[in-house]
């Protein structure tokens, strides 16, 4: 089993979008407005500076129990020992993944439609993002969206926690979690807001009032 | 102490140089002509790719006793059970890879020049890669060419065993082992040649009778 996790409000990191306030400065302001759980995620970034990203994050994570994710690298994570690994369909299997990572800490996997579902590994997973709900632009490889009715259609395969991601904002937040999810992932609601604790607080406030 | 390893002809593959051939073919052809050691770049793939890639190679180099080393991802490595890894300067630090891979897989470190090793914590360290001896266009991110006196003065500092790397051929092989180096790594020297077996076997000639 792997150690607790609150899919509530995910929040995915973007380099770009985090530039002008700092990786640790904009995280530090998601989680104080209400962030659950954080992905460090820039798929151009060399090891050593993921690793120093993820250690960084993790200083600050660890003290407030939120875990930090790592997407694709699962030597970064072991390395940072971050709480575990999020995998699209083109990284290592989540079987492989599970093998190096062990049965603690978490894993979870991108599926964008019950197909994908079906041709994956779930039985190792500790959770699916399922997306992309709309479409967005900070994630270049993402699949066609699925909209709020792919959200319910992964939801009827499976009982594991489920996000949903891709240009989620606050009414649409609301949208999801009726569709099924148990929490939304976002990048640039956060990462690209004025004020990104304020973000989350209004992101957060959409989750629990359509629960 | 690590697996034991040879570095007289080393063999870094190149998606691009060898996609007619195939990568596979391409290897195979390389070994037979007399490649002592193999390592899979391929910096753009993902990790899926990478491992299905990494398993293939094993399967034809495990049985012929020649270590197969993963460029960059120590996770990729442990996955497809490679027997080590070969890390630039931006990679995951030699000491976190090491803490990964445990003591008896192949870990190599590029350097380029006598304070890149200083500054590198190279106890960790199997061997070392050392270049760019000539500009390449095969590797965007390389610093400036070195020559072989770079290659010598690499040399001066450690006992640990170099392969000098960077526009190889089989004219500036002789001079790299004469400046120092117990081996060539090469990448379009056999990936572009028209017969990969036929190159590798020049190489190595050209090696030996330097040496």
């Amino acid at each position: 089993m792997s150690r607790p996790f609150d899919l509530t409000l995910y929040l995915v990191t973007d380099p770009r979008l985090v530039a002008a306030r700092g990786l640790v400065a904009t995280v530090e302001a998601a989680v104080k407005g209400g962030a659950t759980i954080v992905q460090l995620r820039d798929p151009d970034a060399h090891g050593r500076a993921l690793v120093e990203q993820a250690r960084a994050l993790k200083a600050l994570l660890a003290p407030l129990r939120i875990p930090l994710i790592i997407n694709d690298r699962v030597d970064v994570a072991v390395a940072a020992d971050a709480d575990g690994v999020h995998l699209g369909q083109d990284d290592m299997t989540p079987a492989d993944a599970r093998a190096l990572l062990g049965p603690e800490r978490i894993l979870g996997l991108s599926v964008g439609t019950p197909a994908e579902f079906a041709a994956s590994d779930v039985g190792v997973v500790d959770y699916l993002g399922v997306g992309p709900v709309k479409a967005t632009g900070t994630k270049k490889d993402a699949g066609a969206a699925i909209g709020t009715s792919g959200v319910t259609a992964v939801r009827a395969l499976t009982r594991l926690p489920i996000v949903g991601i891709g240009g989620i904002d606050g009414a649409l937040a609301a949208e999801v979690i009726r569709a099924g999810a148990d929490g939304v992932a976002v990048v640039s609601a956060i990462c690209a807001a004025p004020d990104p604790e304020h973000a989350a607080r209004a992101l957060l406030s959409a989750v629990t009032a359509a629960r």
